[in-house]
């Protein structure tokens, strides 16, 4: 049994908890966070804790805040026996400078309250500061996902900039349509079927070869029709942006 | 039994061609295209005929051709009594003025050779230039889809846009993250679990409450990090862009 005390009390500690809670392998020792208010009810009956001068025994102590947090809390954790680890995907190792075993869990995936996710298909990214740890933190990951990968800083700020394109930018576009669709008196919901094609597409197509609309056929004339139409100053600085990029695309291509 | 004829050999016409076929309750009498060499082998058994002047009868004539071509395709097609339509979302009913009896079902979805599509979930817009025109254009739709609403030339053109972002934006997000990844030697494999959840969140989240990541949050030291990644113009500008939109309504919320 593996032996977890975890720090935070935000979307990724909260996924945590209750994928730890759920796993056979893990024991969650103790749930650490400032304001216990912010805790949901399902995990209200774990031993909850708002400091950190007495942590029990456990092998990793998880820290799941907010990446400007990190430094901070790290400090203030006492030096024992236990790996120290955070999850951020943007943020350093050196962060933890202050343990002699330290590591990183970077989970390549949005965490929402109140949604349950499927542990063992999020990818895992490690860092380790020496092979101990590594082994270690490998080993403990495997018992939550089946997609575990060691990467450096700099990869993981890489894939990490990926996931903020493909995740927050794309989620960015959804939010402007869906102001523009309410604008309109029309039901975004007619176009989820159309976002989870765009999504299904990925698995066997490159997306290279699925891009479509008037602006990678060069189709002026659509542009214009779609420039006439009334919306924010947000979507209409999208429509632009986009619609440039895909041109200049395309007469490169022709 | 409905009877049509198909002209087009685009993403579109195949997707309805393949469709049409194994729908009990139509029938395909020709499919008609300039080249036919781009008919896919699966249906290369169809009466195929690449002039218009000996349309057979049919109740329906479905042009599903690029948006520049509708009119000129239009005005080849021999006067009769079957009702001419065709499937752009961009384009106005008064490209087939003339033809007595015109509308336009425009399928909300994307289309790309070799997907096979579940028509029944996918939105069918319709437009009718009288009452018995919406009425049979309405009972053929409702053979295909089971998401068929009316909707005039405006609402059309709104929805084609909100598509657009949906769908083009989206993909060339993906395009320029997959670039990315390739450069770096990372899998972007690795993010679909990511964009799977980012899609399905849709379903039971208004998106505007399930945005995250630097920028919303306001991390300024993290997107600092990011612009320092060595990256193509392209997708830099994509990140500036975006960076900035979210940076101000983080800003206006706080």
């Amino acid at each position: 049994m593996i032996r977890i005390c975890l720090i935070g009390a935000g979307n990724v500690a909260i996924a945590l908890a209750r994928e730890i809670l759920e796993n056979n392998a893990l024991s969650l020792e103790q749930l650490i966070c400032r304001n216990q208010n912010r805790i949901p009810n399902d995990l209200s009956h774990l031993p909850i804790s708002n400091h950190f001068n007495t942590l029990p025994d456990c092998d990793f102590v998880l820290i799941a805040v907010s990446d400007n947090a990190i430094h901070e809390v790290s400090q203030k954790i006492p030096l024992s026996d236990a790996i120290v680890v955070h999850t951020s995907g943007a943020s350093s190792i050196d962060l933890l400078n202050k343990h002699s075993k330290r590591g990183v869990m970077y989970p390549l995936q949005t965490f929402s309250q109140d949604r349950r996710l499927y542990w063992q298909e999020i990818p895992l990214l490690l860092e380790g500061n020496n092979t101990d740890v590594k082994d270690k933190l490998e080993k403990l990951s495997k018992t939550l996902s089946s997609v575990v990968t060691h990467a450096k800083e700099e990869e993981r700020l890489h894939m990490h900039l990926a996931a903020v394109v493909v995740n927050n930018f794309t989620n960015h576009l959804y939010v402007e349509a869906e102001k523009f669709c309410k604008s309109k008196n029309l039901g975004f919901d007619m176009l989820i079927p159309l976002i989870e094609e765009t999504t299904r597409k990925l698995s066997s197509l490159d997306p290279r070869n699925s891009q479509t609309g008037p602006a990678s056929r060069g189709d002026l004339q659509t542009i214009e029709r779609h420039k006439s139409i009334a919306m924010t100053n947000e979507l209409a600085d999208i429509y632009l942006f986009f619609t440039s990029q895909l041109l200049k695309q395309y007469n490169e291509n022709i």
